[in-house]
């Protein structure tokens, strides 16, 4: 059998818990990692405070196969991402040289001590890097540390995801029930029983006319245990929407 | 001195982890306690998972003023989280008698078993209720446990947030920097240590032009210290946008 790859969210931001900045990473990567046979356990945010991000980062870190980490390895003060890590980890940190000489070439005279901020790499860090990104991430271990600006960050995982070992894709099937959820609560409750390797999920929904609908999700790392306990809600379905 | 006031968000349910569903919940909450003078300071999302619910729970209600949960409270099999919050509580759980009496005036012959599993209330939660809202959230102790959909989980934070302890609102004001985020970081980190009791947050961003520019903000809760930092702030960008 396939090993199931586990991934937990690390978004680290004062933006984001103040409510100023409306995440964006969190949906992407949850999706990203779906499509890709990665189950994401857990996130967490939390504020640009080293302490909390070292106790958040060692808790998952040592739970789950992978740590994505969002936003704080920018050129200001708040941007403690990269020195918290190495702290969690235990390792130096210093400018890197590739990056530095990278730096020299781009910026000329520009290149100050903030901008070498972005320089700042834990030892024994991979970089995760491209023309198009100007300060690098990196994977160090079985975390992987990216920027906050989702259009930076979506780069990253691009970078870093065919690197990454990926599990037995989770298959999903959806179907619309046409009817409210506190009807279909007690039948799918039996059908879940009944079928143990797979995950049934209800979401409900107002449709264009305001009436509500929910939508039936069956999830299963096996087809055939997944056609089968959507056989079941369909079969279901139709009981409960038979005129009566 | 006023207390300061704080809080966690847990958000529940596997649809966001699978990234099927992107979560609104947690910038409209972040931003409302910011306003109401509270200070978040952790947000964690968990699957629909009892064991998992209960340790994010127990750490969050134990570290903050305030938990808000949002989702896991309809009537299907994997809406946990009334019985999870009990459990994190060690208190029982049964079916509420006065929501009882609202569900057989609603629902008539329609009040089934999945229908009443959303009239599970902790023992000793209080209601958060009203007309428009079917299922009803609960405050048990500093816990307050609201639904997943955005327009309920609002209207809960309405009829809540009056009866919540606020502190010394947060005051923030901001300035566009003119500047890219490498010019402003080294005299911003020199402000940022000589006004010690405000935090001074930098946000790039594109303009119109597809030009890199900065947002810088100041916050606060003493007035006249936020003022001095964002004087001190103007006064850094006038320099660094002088004409050479």
């Amino acid at each position: 059998m396939t090993e199931i790859v586990t991934a937990g969210i690390l978004v680290i931001g004062d933006e984001i818990l103040s409510g100023r900045t409306k995440d964006k990473n969190i949906g992407f990567i949850a999706e990203y990692l779906t499509n890709i046979g990665i189950d994401l356990k857990e996130v967490r945010v939390v504020s640009d405070d080293e302490p909390d991000i070292v106790a958040a980062l060692n808790a998952l870190r040592k739970r789950y196969t992978y740590v994505f980490t969002t936003g704080g390895i920018g050129p200001t003060h708040d941007d403690i991402t990269a020195d918290a890590v190495a702290k969690a980890f235990g390792v130096k940190i210093d400018h890197h040289p590739e990056v530095v000489a990278r730096f020299q070439e781009r910026f000329g005279d520009d290149l100050n001590e903030a901008r070498l901020r972005m320089a700042r790499i834990p030892d024994g860090a991979d970089l995760i890097q491209s023309a198009t990104i100007l300060a690098p991430g990196f994977k160090i271990d079985n975390v992987i540390v990216m920027a906050g600006v989702p259009s930076i960050m979506q780069a990253m995982m691009d970078i870093v995801s065919p690197k990454l070992k990926s599990g037995l894709r989770m298959l999903s099937d959806t179907v619309k029930a046409n009817a409210r959820e506190g009807d279909v609560g007690g039948p799918l409750r039996d059908i879940a029983k009944a079928h143990p390797d797979t995950i049934i999920g209800s979401y409900p929904f107002m449709d264009e006319q305001g009436k509500p609908n929910t939508n039936l999700v069956v999830r299963s790392r096996d087809q055939d245990k997944l056609n089968a306990a959507m056989e079941a809600v369909k079969a279901m379905l139709a009981t409960i929407n038979a005129p009566k």
